[in-house]
């Protein structure tokens, strides 16, 4: 299946190297290709259907952050990143060709400097924990970054009775205050925010964080005692590589012609 | 999977120009090479599978609609597509290769004006929702729409023991009274019929209330309280811009060669 | 996924014509062809692994039957159909070829005049139900047949503790007299027996069968009361036209190029 | 899905009889041709991801063992292969560009003379029972080798608090003693350990063991009462033909062009 969507993919990615090298700047190019790779990966996994997206911060000036327009994230190709100020407004053009939730982005670059990567995902098994009292914990070495808690975001507090989406700073904001300085927020009846110290990392989280969440409501349906990671246990896996094996795997897959 | 899946389609695609041109009606082409899709969308998203139909009302005559042949629906050209009255008779031949429960959709157009595309589907993640006494409501704002309620449709009140099939317009008008007029019903022990404004929509609708249900089993497994969307967060989150960006999605991965 | 699959069968569909052209025999030619697909559909449909096995009567002999040697369903050919007696004989060359378990086959159509074909399974949602005291009922109109009961054969009764396979037609006879006059029966800490009037059916009914499994497990999760069909609707359900519409299409899902 | 990634899998096994042949050892190129196919069916088949490896011991000099340098086992090659002996050194170059996690294998190969090949894996039905009080237990035929038992590696017994991983000999150490004389232990939050007479054996019994984890969890749910394999019905399943049928279909699968 994977490989199906990497032979899908192949045609965006094959359109990189011409869109970018026009612009001449060749840093850029790198990161927005990055990017572009991040958003086929989160497709051709799963982590995101025809919604959700992902951003990095930009490598040359840290109060910009790059983003695709409104568009599915399998589909993106590197002339579709928009650059955008942290209030979430595109450098270029006006902002309706935009995701109506880029402030999640915007938000939290601005309150999290540490933050260089950030996935919004509607992931299908994350949404069962962000709906359920029954908080989501590390069940597998992999989600090792889940053991400083996932704290839940309800958008009823902030904002009354919504649609449920982030659709302006305030909402964005609140968000980030809820997510803190921890890897992930789940949000209620959504999906939930992760974000990273880079691309590749936050891709891995995404992924796993849905992974764990699945295999921990398969331990819970088992109906013995679970043993979850030990906070400690869970901090010193969550210091390991950054997923960079599963990055060269996942970009194999949809960089294939 | 669906990209693979696409490949096949590309053949029944590549169709659709030769047979429709030779109608000169560009417009109903349009309408009909949008069923078409509307059809592989649906088997390649796993909405149906060699059985589930999808219509959509004539646009040039409101008392008419179209709806393939008694056939597969991600094997439909639109060579394969019929039309028929509100009885559900065909304007050009005899009934005997339509659908028999055509009258599913006869007799919805019949009594929702506002009705313009049609799903009959058995998903297999709504099946348990339409036996059981637990209700389907909607744990993901992609489902909003199900905040109206979902009646379920038991054919044993208007037809006694029946083979389960809408054989005939008085079950068809006994499942529209049920449907009311809401965007969906459960049929216990066979599937749902799922309506729209348009074909994306109904598209998009059929696709979000089985993921839905899907996540809502999930969470009621968890063991936990629930939190589903309020009845005003379902209608704001229900009146949103109506699946155009995974009917994008959707269709690049249809139709590529 | 499927279409996947499909291709990789291309290759062995295509060598059925030369094979069996050069037997002459027209009838068995077509009758064998329709086995080798069968043998790719429940394969690509995941039904069999590479393991379970179909078979069919012979047209010309009703005290023969045919059916692979020992190999997965996916990979089978025209040339690798044998023809056996009713004592799972082969009529040509000596039995080290063929499959341990051809007795279930053999067996069954020495008790069932009417069986004309026979599909032995592990499908994944039928072993919960063959090793729980919870009974396989129809909570999907597609699995009607169910409705006539799921005999559970249980080898310990014949067989004491063995290593769980019909080696022998003591066994066979065994499993078909637990089977009675029944569509199928499932397989303790095995599988599943399901026999019917034609390859098509026997075939659609091991595929509804195990999705009928899965359904009823998921809605017996959900925790409220299950309406499962009558026995009655049950009856007219299954009378229903053979699965006709999806073997049309899982057989384009096998034999494309 | 799967004949997808065999397509995606083509190229690495074009390279080998290239690759090997440079080596002029034709001993060695047949077992590290089949270490490279065993690889690729676990990444094919889903029992591993881009994390997880497997191993053979060195058919030339039973003190050594072979596998992957540090990557993901999908886009193994048999230039990837490395000779280690049982100390998990390698016998050219250093150690840096192995997995961190090649104690498991030196150290069972070091305790257990008689095994041949080991799976280490997270696979993901296993996860939830390496974490529950519940034991895994055979309730298919196919997995009878679960009848010996499967212990649990708790790593805080010999390691406290650690990052999970197997990072040094004294950890791979008692996961071996933990692992005793049985075919596979589970490990407490991270996944398995499975052990065989050979390479086939050894992806058999992962890829089934993970599938019984799966449909022993469906059982538990259905709520009734679970009959599992009884430990003589276990050994004797165990003791068949090695997994040969499916080595070849899942074989088939990762090699077509």
């Amino acid at each position: 299946m994977k490989i199906c969507m990497a032979i899908a993919m192949a045609a965006p990615l094959a359109l990189l190297g011409q869109t970018t090298s026009a612009r001449k700047t060749p840093a850029a190019r790198t990161l927005i290709q990055e990017l572009v790779i991040a958003n086929h990966i989160l497709a051709n996994e799963g982590v995101v259907d025809a919604y959700g997206h992902v951003s990095v911060r930009d490598d040359r000036n840290p109060q910009h952050y790059l983003l695709a327009r409104h568009m599915a994230a399998g589909l993106v190709t590197a002339a579709d990143i928009v650059e955008y100020d942290l209030d979430s407004k595109p450098l270029n053009g006006d902002a309706s060709g935009g995701y109506t939730e880029r402030f999640i982005h915007g938000e939290i670059y601005k309150a999290r400097p540490d933050v260089m990567a950030i996935v919004h995902c509607h992931a299908p098994d994350l949404i069962p924990f962000g709906a359920s009292t029954v908080p989501l914990l590390p069940v597998s070495h992999m989600a090792g970054f889940l053991g400083e808690g996932v704290p839940v975001f309800e958008i009823r507090n902030p904002g009354g009775m919504t649609d449920m989406l982030i659709r302006n700073p305030e909402l964005g904001h609140a968000l980030a205050q809820t997510l803190g300085n921890k890897p992930a927020a789940l949000m209620r009846g959504h999906g939930a925010a992760v974000v990273a110290l880079s691309l590749h990392i936050v891709v891995g989280r995404a992924y796993y964080m849905n992974l764990n969440a699945r295999l921990q409501a398969q331990a819970i349906a088992l109906g013995g005692k679970v043993t979850y990671l030990d906070p400690e246990e869970a901090k010193k896996a969550s210091a390991q590589d950054g997923f960079e094996r599963a990055w060269e795997y996942w970009k194999h897959k949809v960089s294939r012609p």
